[in-house]
């Protein structure tokens, strides 16, 4: 049973003291009720589905049939259904909506609850994509629900499934994620490292048979409400080219570390790509950007190409610059979340979702570690506060302009979801709520009157 | 003491079986008879010696003081002194030395030796030098031996201290460096963390009061012999600026992380800095390069600049791209490093040896981590030569090139050195290791007929 059970306390407590309103009264629990049976019915309805007709079983990265069921997704609001988006003639085409923080958990949880996901995991599920979205992780948020979605529609994730330990000792652990969905595995194995870290410094689990995660941060901070760091890597489905290659070979790959004081907070969270493909994506369904920088990616004839399409067709990402480095680190990953855990790693991975033509479980892996700062310095919280003012106080390139810590962004970002009264969500994003909640007749999101202030 | 007994077996087993050669029997051993009591004479006398008249205690970087000497040794061969180098007429003025691997452990061990560090300590530190020589870090080298040799006679470092444990658990463990030099601390500290990582399948160590430890990989490879993994991080004096800041706050914190399979191994360490400074002063000492990439340096008054010498002065490098990756991984590093273990963090760090104003020790803080894969995992050592050969099949971009895997860099430059006889020094550095041999009165460094092959 998780440790972590309100949702917007655990977000609190990350969010710590920099905004100081008070947050909307959390007691509301979701209301599983919809629909039971009607998954398959859905898959082959919607847009959102899945052509499996006719595909050859190893489809490589940057296939035509892959990129079709991309872009089925991706332009589901403003390409192949209808040019503009949605039907709902309320919101003017170009506006964001606004949505509660919570009511946007309630849903959520309640479309994986439609999806015969126990409502224990649907919850934990919704949470991380919620979080994704309240700490400006866009890119891993809400916008990845048809994915997730089809997953469990396809059965390659287990969405009943509960994770166990394979062996232990006093600071490690092996778990098995028995194919169940990503933070289910996540949120067992982060407890399990805390626990450890409590009896013994330190816990250092690692997981196999697991499955996409979405926003790594989002389990390294449930160790700050302990008073704890926390480290989290995971690997995932290959869009890496290895310098001097153009064949996609490792994941991104994250590192996710976070420390938290008496005043202040670190947040960071660093995948190993140029530019992760999530972000292409998010910005090609919302049609914020057609280009993408120069040495991020490649084409699918493995030459440079700035165009988002292009990029999206050919997924293969370079790693960040110098390019040795980026590779070298996502290797390192992979290497302590897949090749030690006993789970997939390197090229064997496949993309899973929309983006899968394979159905195999995706056995990710991955490494969650606690560590307890007061075992080793007890004014750890003093120190780093005084660590994030000596970050600070270095001299700016602008005057009136300090430099940002890692964690600031995020802070920034909760601060002002708080102060517009919710999230904003593009009309692409609201299009394919609004899709499934006809489809799992779930209570439909409830959208907020006022407008975003900051966006 | 150390577990590591015979350098060269140690270098052999990192090397593992690349190549096949045999190599020089290691039974030399290092003779201190050398000088003693003479260190003071030297460093006033040693155009080496720093110029600590009327300097303020709290030189900032890139102050014209630190510059001068810096510009000292730098120019040692080929500025201040003589144009074109050294005395020598039996070698060409443009040529490098060929050196075998065991004689320079010798003539360094031999110089600490000199400087009072007790026979074992000296020869540790000899070994961390010549290794980063070995596997082609050579900015990591016998380059850094003015610096090294500066600290010792300053007595910023004290050479004869050993470490000690502060407090230990079973998988955890804090030591106090006592000021030790940084491959003593390191040394002791790693062999901590296997004895734990071989007892309860992971040991963490971190250490406070230590000092710099030169290249990381050296540490985390000594894993390798035991068939663990190994991991080595620690912070450093600052030259990295924030994004949008010209005030260097952290130091280049590298992360290394090695393992070893049944015919592969992976050698991975990134420091956080787009180019580190001991590159661009290798460079620059030897005039390989005028020269820095755009985006990696700022001048004095915080501009962008592409001249090495402005770099220099200035001490003012920008992280790797994107910015906040590379200052985020830097700031995570020092949080476990320095903020979590007592040492000093981010700009908290003055450089020491030739760059020092500031008579304090460093008080530098790192973690080593050693981590069973065995008890995760049987059969990791034939899942990594699987996961490497999954990388090295990659698709290359130029036909009958390959993709690099990480450690493919140092284990063909090791095989280089062995098919040469030895290690290639530049006319720079043996100019100042003949000033040492004749200021310590030791037996000179004896040089292979035979001239490179490869360089």
């Amino acid at each position: 049973m998780r440790v972590v059970a309100n949702f917007l306390d655990s977000l609190r407590k990350v969010r710590l003291k920099l905004s100081t309103e008070k947050l909307v009264n959390s007691n509301q629990t979701p209301n599983s009720s919809a629909a039971t049976g009607n998954e398959r019915k859905w898959l082959q309805k919607s847009s959102i589905g899945i052509d499996h007709t006719e595909v050859p079983q190893n489809t490589p990265a940057g296939s035509d049939q892959m990129w079709h069921n991309i872009k089925r997704v991706l332009l589901m609001c403003g390409g192949e259904r209808q040019a503009g988006g949605f039907e709902d003639a309320e919101r003017p085409k170009d506006s964001s909506g606004l949505v509660d923080v919570l009511e946007a958990q309630r849903f959520v949880s309640q479309v994986f609850s439609a999806m015969q996901v126990p409502k224990q995991a649907a919850s934990e599920m919704a949470d991380a994509l919620i979080a994704a979205d309240y700490m400006g992780q866009r890119s891993m948020g809400i916008h990845r629900l048809p994915s997730i979605a089809a997953d469990l529609l396809n059965c390659t994730v287990a969405g009943d499934a509960t994770p166990g330990i394979v062996s232990e000792k006093k600071a490690i652990a092996l778990v098995d994620g028995h194919n169940a969905p990503g933070p289910v595995v996540a949120n067992f194995c982060m407890d399990l490292a805390l626990q450890k870290a409590r009896e013994v410094g330190i816990g250092w689990v690692s997981a196999r048979s697991s499955n996409c995660i979405g926003f790594a941060s989002w389990y390294a901070c449930q160790a700050l409400e302990q008073r704890m760091i926390g480290l989290c890597m995971t690997n995932a489905a290959p869009t890496l080219v290895p310098a001097g290659g153009i064949e996609p070979i490792l994941g991104e790959n994250p590192i996710a570390c976070a420390a938290s004081g008496v005043h202040e907070q670190f947040v960071a969270d660093f995948g190993m790509a140029a530019c992760s493909v999530d972000e292409l994506e998010l910005s090609y369904c919302n049609g914020w950007s057609k280009e993408v920088p120069k040495l991020v990616a490649l084409d699918r004839n493995g030459k440079e190409t700035t165009s988002t399409e292009e990029a999206l067709r050919a997924q293969r990402i370079r790693a960040f610059q110098p390019e040795y480095k980026g590779f070298g680190l996502a290797a390192a990953v992979d290497i302590l979340c897949g090749v030690m855990t006993g789970a997939r790693y390197a090229n064997q991975i496949q993309r899973r979702g929309v983006y899968s033509t394979e159905n195999a479980p995706a056995n990710l892996g991955q490494v969650y570690v606690a560590i307890d700062p007061m075992r080793f310095c007890p004014s750890f919280e003093d120190r780093l506060a005084d660590f994030h003012r000596l970050l600070r106080q270095a001299m700016p390139s602008k005057v009136g302009k300090p430099p940002m810590v890692p964690g600031d962004k995020e802070l920034q970002h909760m601060k002002m979801v708080d102060e517009q009264g919710g999230l904003t969500m593009s009309p692409c994003t609201l299009s394919v709520l609004d899709e499934l909640a006809t489809e799992f007749d779930i209570e439909p999101l409830k959208m907020k009157a006022n407008k975003p202030i900051n966006q």
